[in-house]
């Protein structure tokens, strides 16, 4: 594969540093050793960390997608009614799997290039008070979008307290965790889920999974079958003596993820997200400054990536690549209107001012 | 992670290369991007061979469990009543996911350490002659028994000649592929299974499949929902100007088994099948000169593994560990009673005699 000289991006994996490469790089274990269980055990606990969580987490081998599927067919049933709240293409994704399996998705749209809003959710719960569950996508990779989820969690946590103690509310957080704050037992997540290859900066091969006891409790009672997702059996082999997943899991990868959140842990997970900030705001002053028209609410933008108006963007992208600028363009509905550059992980302001050079003479 | 002076074992991941060590230590790349399209349909181009058909081959993110979990929920239905042959633990494990979703297996069992017949197989089909599926898996590594599957083949054709022909022949070859010859479309396979850790020689992430035309009609006319594992999916963006998966996939795996096919399709598949032959003669012969007694019936023995009678299996294991050398005692009704050396993947002689040597020396 072609090294670039500069690895910002999006879609895509974020890029890897020397340190995840040089593990990757190492020699396979038995993952049915001791040693395997002792790099297992330690990256629950790391996890529980970022996710803010005493809650179980499951790994399975796959892309984050495969996490979200696991969410839905270990809590709800065929016929249930649930709450689907979108605005891009990954929420999208979201009820379309929840509608794959049967599930009665009522969905709530929101314009893209905007957040669904506290509010949005608190009027559709009043429409529908018995919901089973909310679905929702924590930062919308499609539009540079993020919910606000603290104050999403507050309208779940007054539904539950006056109407439905078993509201579950399953987030996807692919494109948040390790790149935002994110407090999974205190906002009340029963199945948060997210992948290997963006804020938790390894390669692609890892969803990972919190489980609440609510949703605990909702995967004794729910009907959809599921053998490679089941939640259940996934405990029974962490909980050996020497932890392990149930079936040969992506041994590098966790090994290389185990060691990326000792770092980051170390670092702080508050300094993480601060430098996250700090990476999205020169960004984007950057591609203000040349001219360009951010896209999208900028009081909801990701610290993730940033969305820009852009009416060749197909062009675009293909001139940036060969100048060793991996970018995208728009997704869906956006194709073509808009470029988005991905900032997550840990860039240096050098690189940034590099790859915004890149831009301002190429497009 | 410790590194092993010989990486002898089973069960796991078959050690790596040093080729695939570098091609695993690259950048992640942009996996909707051009460089990786051309990646994938190499790939995809360099497993028709070792599969040694013109079938449909889709890679998915995950364990291999989770490609037969594919095979069962894109080609069944609930109710459809299936012949599940098994002789070891990843027989029973196929038979439980077809239960799972909801499919009527009729089991066939055959004592562990012997495997499936042809005859068992034509007996069965003459019960239940309008059965809708044969699930069989290759090679068992919970028993170091490979079944015959050519002549199995033959009892599935003549089948589909005389009675049925829309039986399907779904086959769990996650650890026979790369190790011994593999005719899938000559034997009629309609849904192949591999994994990448095995005989492909890579790190554990992939699930591969083979889709026959016989499969694509029944995925047609089944009623199991699927969203991850669909094959239409796959396809649809496999089949893209630039080929993708619809997932964010394991990009270094892909790139690193692209790599490694070219190089065992160089090496010659007949002459890939030949050195397993030798290295499982050699190892066999080193354990019996040194008295051990081989488990299971030798004429169906397996070249990926070798399994020989052993009373204190667990304490063997960990002797053998702390030694270096991390193989594996027994699955399920065999734990305890037997020890297994893995031997996929490409040893040296010398290799082979220091393994030979610490077992002697420790056990």
């Amino acid at each position: 594969m072609i090294e670039r000289a500069i690895n910002l991006r999006i879609p895509g994996p974020t890029p890897l540093s020397d340190e995840v490469r040089k593990d990757m790089g190492k020699q396979v274990i038995n993952h049915r050793g001791k040693e395997f269980g002792i790099i297992l055990k330690s990256t629950v606990e790391r996890l529980k960390s970022v996710f803010d969580t005493n809650d179980d987490i499951f790994l399975f081998t796959a892309s984050g997608t495969g996490g979200v599927e696991a969410a839905i067919v270990n809590t709800l049933s065929r016929y249930d009614q649930v709450l689907g709240f979108t605005y891009g293409s990954f929420g999208d994704r979201f009820i379309e799997i929840a509608e794959t399996f049967g599930v009665n998705v009522m969905e709530n749209d929101t314009e893209w290039g905007k957040a669904v809003s506290p509010e949005d959710v608190a009027e559709e719960l009043s429409y529908f008070p018995n919901a089973k569950a909310v679905l929702i996508v924590h930062n919308e990779t499609s539009t540079a979008q993020t919910v606000r989820l603290d104050e999403i969690s507050a309208v779940i946590r007054r539904h539950r307290e006056e109407v439905n103690p078993d509201l579950l509310f399953l987030v996807d957080g692919i494109s948040s965790l390790g790149i935002t704050p994110f407090k999974s037992s205190q906002w009340g997540i029963d199945v948060a889920i997210t992948g290997s290859q963006k804020g938790l900066r390894v390669p692609p091969a890892l969803a990972i999974v919190t489980v609440s006891e609510r949703a605990w409790w909702a995967s004794q009672h729910n009907d959809i079958p599921r053998y490679y997702w089941d939640f259940k059996k996934a405990k029974q082999f962490l909980e050996k003596d020497s932890p392990q997943t149930p079936f040969t899991p992506a041994v590098l990868e966790i090994n290389a993820l185990n060691n990326e959140l000792e770092r980051m842990l170390e670092q702080g997970l508050n300094m993480v997200y601060a430098r996250q900030i700090e990476t999205a705001d020169h960004v984007r002053a950057g591609l203000e400054n040349m001219g360009f028209e951010l896209f999208g609410d900028q009081e909801t933008a990701s610290v993730g990536l940033t969305a820009i108006h852009y009416e060749h963007a197909d062009q675009a992208v293909e001139k940036l690549m060969k100048m060793g600028l991996d970018i995208a363009g728009g997704q869906g509905k956006l194709a073509g209107g808009i470029l988005r550059f991905g900032h997550m992980g840990a860039f240096t302001k050098d690189e940034i001012d590099k790859a915004l050079d890149i831009v301002e003479k190429t497009i």
